[in-house]
């Protein structure tokens, strides 16, 4: 088949280290499936500061832009966390997702059977949990004009959130897609009853809903939408938000499964283009030690196959063989009950690559 | 003593209900301690618009400004949520802060022994769990500009989050004076890797810092603070944050802690002045029948002898008859086992009141 172009941005900390494992998956699935990768690594975040002077060097996006889908490990780290604005990785991730157009993050939380226990959730609240939070990704009070300004009571500063009707209804028909290959529920979360952001996408999600008359629609304030997670997290199925809440929300949802270590995420643009990365942080603190758990990564490297390329049988097999390893009882240390027995990120990785 | 004037807001719902219970808790502190109140009720939220056209009169107003403190029941219901914005409850809700100058929100979220197990949370998580979160209330986006316009993709509209270092600094040195009362212990919840004024944030509280040196301070990005909330909730004492995120935040710790029904909430502004509220809402549809529980407005009444009229030996003896009553296993509906053996609004209401 056609030789697919994946842009590889290993990032700092254990970011390296986990994307190796999941490109000896990709290598696996070459071999297994006849599919051709051609990969380029590219430099982002504290690395391409330290490097390059920069987060996101222009030739990283030049190679994102002209691969069809971009692995990312993590970035970030205490080393750069008082640098000025520009040279901050953060920059450079809000840079990527405006640069690539990156509109649409899904972040699906969903509970490990073996790591039910790890929820601070009781587990017969958890039952059954598998949700998705649909979050904008390149507009709201990211991206708004920021200023500060000598005001009447001494300085003041100024972040704007702005939505336009199309940026609303791209993300709200993205959610109600996906709703509908999946449990046929939408919550739409917003501020309504105080923002104007929120009405115009009240508005718009209304406006849209008729299209989809399989998807059931509840409006949530986001307010009740923070207790509700916690209150019947298994009775939400997609949920869509703006840009800020949806960074609170999809953590929040994130954690309450007790899985965070395991979960992947997608960044999608327009067509089939898309970022993939773990949930999890670059974890500064355990980097270069063979101790990170790579399952979060490899997952997003299934989503991959599954959502840029169309490679279900792949993507399916992948999940698969995460699935096996942990059910025959392998743990690396973040997920170890028995931390002695724990594995390494490499062996963590072998495993799965024989088991797919 | 002298006569203190408290304004009485019964509102929505279950609000008279509730508010006639903590009325009664009030005469019989003034039999037992002497004290003298003149309370006189006042028209906000829904039934106002539905008697005079506005969530907020003016003579409302006027009786609160020349009360000493504020009891407010609930207000809002599903009857007026789909009116224009000058004709709902939320409206006149704002409009009372700013009016009032409420520009901190505390929100005490503890966990009642007797609903430990209402917790959706593990109980050994929630051990030991007592904190505060302190909102900033009449800044920020809630009260920025509100714009709708005609843009380059079609309609868009803004909102404006503004603060400054006034504003900033007054509730930042209110949350650093309670952590000092309290554990010591002060979580700043900001977005400062992307918001300017979660920038100017930061930094008023760095600058205050020094002022409080018992006072441990940590940072922590409102991202973050969703999650640790849920995994390690016990170990927050105070947390200070703007208005949209305590929005969010105070209604997630309070519904972590599984006791929502039976918590206050004050509303402070310059010098002693509150207004007091429990945290629940109108719950229109049990309103009228006696169901509802009454525990958190007598706590907010007790949360008032406390922070306004210094009434410390009430407020104590107010607490410690809620307690005494809930460990001689009383209960309402919303928190009984045996639905069957549940008391009304005023039984739970006279109970205490005997108990005082
Ligand atoms: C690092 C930060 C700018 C980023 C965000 O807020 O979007 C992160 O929290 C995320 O959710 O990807
Ligand atoms: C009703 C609404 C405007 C209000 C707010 O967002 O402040 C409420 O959620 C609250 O927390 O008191």
């Amino acid at each position: 088949s056609e030789v697919k172009k994946i842009a590889v941005i290993a990032g700092d900390g254990i970011g390296p280290e986990v994307v190796a494992e999941a490109l000896k998956v990709l290598k696996k699935t070459e071999e297994l499936f006849g599919y051709a990768f051609e990969t380029e690594q590219a430099l982002f975040g504290g690395i391409a500061i330290d490097e390059r002077g920069t987060p996101l060097p222009e030739d990283t996006l030049e190679i994102c832009r002209s691969a069809d889908a971009v692995l990312l490990g993590a970035v970030g780290g205490p080393k750069w966390d008082n640098n000025p604005k520009e040279l901050r990785p953060e920059t450079g991730l809000l840079g990527i997702r405006k640069a690539l157009g990156l509109f649409s993050n899904l972040r699906p939380a969903v509970v490990f059977d073996c790591l039910k226990d790890a929820s601070t959730l009781k587990p017969e609240v958890l039952e059954g949990t598998d949700l998705m939070v649909v979050r904008e990704l390149t507009g709201g009070i990211y991206f708004g004009d920021k200023l500060r300004r000598q005001g009447e009571f001494g300085e003041e500063a100024v972040d704007t959130c702005v939505y336009n009707v199309t940026e609303v209804e791209r993300i709200v028909r993205q959610a109600f897609e996906i709703a509908g290959k999946r449990r046929n529920k939408l919550a739409s979360v917003d501020k309504a009853n105080v923002l104007e952001t929120s009405r115009l996408w009240r508005e718009v999600v209304n406006r849209i809903a008729p299209e989809y008359p399989q998807v059931e629609l509840e409006h949530v304030l986001v307010d009740n939408c923070a207790m509700q997670l916690l209150r019947r997290p298994s009775s939400f199925d997609v949920i869509v938000t703006e840009n800020m809440f949806g960074d609170i929300l999809s953590d929040e949802a994130a954690m309450l499964t007790g899985s965070i270590g395991m979960l992947a995420s997608a960044s999608l643009g327009e067509g089939s283009y898309g970022l993939y990365e773990p949930v999890h942080g670059s974890a500064p603190d355990i980097a270069g030690q063979g101790l990170a758990n790579p399952i979060a990564t490899i997952l997003s490297l299934a989503l991959m196959f599954r959502m840029t390329f169309g490679y279900e049988a792949a993507a399916a097999a992948i999940e698969a063989a995460v699935a096996e390893v942990l059910d025959a009882g392998h743990r690396t240390s973040d997920i170890a009950v028995d931390k002695s027995k724990a594995l390494s990120t490499t062996e963590m990785g072998d495993l799965i690559v024989a088991a797919i």
